[in-house]
């Protein structure tokens, strides 16, 4: 059987819970959502925990999970997420840290952990701090919001595995430690960093002007969560497929470039409410020509979900069934196509909360149930029962004659 | 979104199989029980294995499965259940032996594992024997049913991985011997205490009494099945709620109190089949206003099915309907609320069997499927699928607005 081609369309946060003001309904239940109805006609659908039964996910892990990594294994620390969502490549040998911008004073005492929540200037900080070599390790350092930023070690016998500089409180700033032997190197590299940045930033034009001003300097750097992706094997050899993503918000680019998928930047993808629809569908079957597996994330759910706006919600539901209803059109009908949610971001909580998510798969090798709509409920009855986050691209590689055989 | 309240309601062993003499039906499909029914219609249902497929649950495991707690990890040994069921507070540091009381010759060979099943006097030779200082440990002794006792040792420096001194079968009365280092000490104080417990038996009236009337005289006790606590964490530290219990059988309050429960006791709470439902269905009640979870075991349904007595299984069933809808009638709708079962007593086996048992949880930010009615059938088609005992306490965590996030 020839391998089949996989379409892995993911609703940011639009699975929800029943809204007392609307009928109980879910906003899928609300909308009119003839494409994603007719995909559950011709498919197989379930229920999935992205993560486990009561376990809220972030979008992060989440996506790990999606895309068949145990994210209790790969998640060794927040910093090459973070810098997958600051858009900074973090290759497996890297350690990246998570940062924040402090003030301290000459005895580098912390006497404010976010310098005030300082709200500009850090790219101009972050330049003056970017690209020093230490040792024979290269640094970059990129601002995120607010206080927030990244640093990346590149460089050979690195090892994520040293403590925290930010003590996570006012008091001393730490020296990093190795936890393991190998360690020190990384541990010498990250403290000769802040040392050097401190003196750097502390001349800085945006800091005189901050002291000027009355507001405290953002005169340190505070790395901690350090973390690599040793452990996480590139996408591509995981499966054997060519993968790419179509994606607009920035940290679920991040992750996709992380494991290795291909991430087009597409006009008009923003990751928002505004997104362009059509030009996500358009781009994803474009890269179906090329790849073996595409990607597609729709973030205006959770947006939606998060403002607790029930009626955008299903504004949004209807949006992303244009999209499908586009794709279905011209796409091979052997093609699988899978469609689910993330996480549930229900318009009653305003955050991600630990219920389950629908799932359809259709096209290829699938299986047709009785399912006959694509929301919360209808799906649970379907012929895929209640599955693991982890357990999806195992499934699809099945559907697609992808699999491999374990015995004679 | 703010947390909420959980009420858990257990109707111990109502879970059945159809019984053709009663039109293949289980008591739970031949009972009228609107309350449960409209449980079922306003909220979400499954089934569950308690321990796992093909397991079939002691009363012991199943509770500790359904409090969130794998029991093939803090089961360590039957003790601290034997104790909590006698009613000894065992704590975390403590190892308790399950006992037997048996008789024994001069030479301390066994004669009689079980001293004639003796079934007076116990409570008179325990006072004799509890309330030891053997090196610096104090001991608690206390009788259970028949020829049974508990023995729970209380000291610094206690390991349970000792041998059984009960040789399991007539012969010699065994050492105990430590199984690790470390466990030395505690297989020192449990062999003192059988020596010394011999010698106060040997002469105690009770005793001489037996052998005037031609009785096995009760004159040792073997402890076996040495168990901690050490791994079991408080349950309201595991969760972070304030947990308390509704229970009438001994073993049950126990094992509630065993994992850090306030367990009131509610008068007219038998664990019979005269058990006072109401009184059990206003305590829950009360104990919700100044708890955050509140557990209800009702044990008649489970004494039905060992009875093997259909009719009055249904009886059961519409006497915890009436209970129910009591409960239902002054609850906040805020509150989840789930309704199941620790194990199946089918009346056709009069005994514990494997089969899964029904759930429903409604209320809180659960969400609603299509199941009109609690029973072993009909909840299998419902949107929680198939769950296993351990994941009901996650599940339930998320449908109260009670889980952790894990990621960003």
């Amino acid at each position: 059987m020839a391998a089949k081609k996989i379409l892995l369309i993911v609703c940011d946060g639009l699975s929800d819970r029943p809204v007392k003001e609307f009928d109980r309904k879910t906003p899928l239940q609300a909308a009119r959502k003839p494409a994603m109805d007719a995909l559950a006609r011709h498919g197989i659908s379930g229920t999935m925990d992205i993560i486990g039964h009561g376990v809220i996910p972030g979008s992060d892990t989440a996506h790990l999970a999606l895309f068949g990594y145990d994210p209790y294994k790969v998640y060794t620390g927040r910093g090459p997420i973070e810098a997958a969502g600051a858009g900074v490549d973090v290759s497996r040998d890297d350690v990246a840290f998570r940062c924040n911008f402090a003030t301290v004073d000459d005895s580098f005492n912390v006497l404010d952990r976010r310098a005030g929540r300082i709200k500009t200037g850090t790219g101009e900080l972050a330049k003056a701090v970017t690209g020093m070599t230490i040792e024979d390790v290269s640094t970059v350092f990129k601002e995120g919001s607010e206080h927030r930023g990244v640093l990346v070690l590149k460089g050979v016998g690195l090892d994520h595995r040293v403590t925290d500089v930010d003590p996570h409180h006012e008091g001393k700033v730490l020296v990093s430690r190795p936890m393991v032997p190998g360690a020190e190197k990384t541990a010498r590299v990250v403290n000769e960093f802040v040392k050097r940045s401190a003196t750097i930033l502390s001349t800085h034009p945006v800091n005189k002007k901050r002291v000027e001003d009355g507001l405290p300097p953002a005169n340190a750097i505070l790395p901690r969560g350090a973390g690599s992706l040793k452990e996480l094997e590139p996408i591509n050899d995981l499966y054997g497929m060519k993968c790419a993503a179509v994606a607009g918000v920035t940290l679920v680019k991040g992750i996709c470039r992380m494991v290795g998928m291909t991430v087009p930047d597409v006009p008009g993808a923003t990751g928002g409410l505004d997104t362009d629809y059509r030009a996500k569908g358009v781009a994803a079957l474009r890269l179906l020509e090329t790849h073996d597996f595409v990607f597609v994330n729709v973030k205006a759910g959770d947006v939606a979900g998060h403002d607790g706006d029930f009626r955008t919600k299903v504004r949004v539901v209807e949006s992303i069934d244009m999209m499908l209803g586009l794709v279905l059109k011209d796409i091979h009908e052997d093609v699988v196509v899978a469609l689910t949610c993330d996480h549930s971001t229900p318009v009653s909580v305003k955050e991600h909360s630990a219920d389950p998510v629908p799932l359809t798969i259709s096209g290829g090798g699938s299986r047709v149930d009785g399912v006959k709509e694509f929301d919360e409920i209808s799906v649970a009855s379907g012929a895929l029962g209640r599955i693991r986050g982890t357990d999806l691209m195992p499934i699809l590689m099945g559907v697609a004659d992808r699999a491999r055989k374990f015995g004679a």
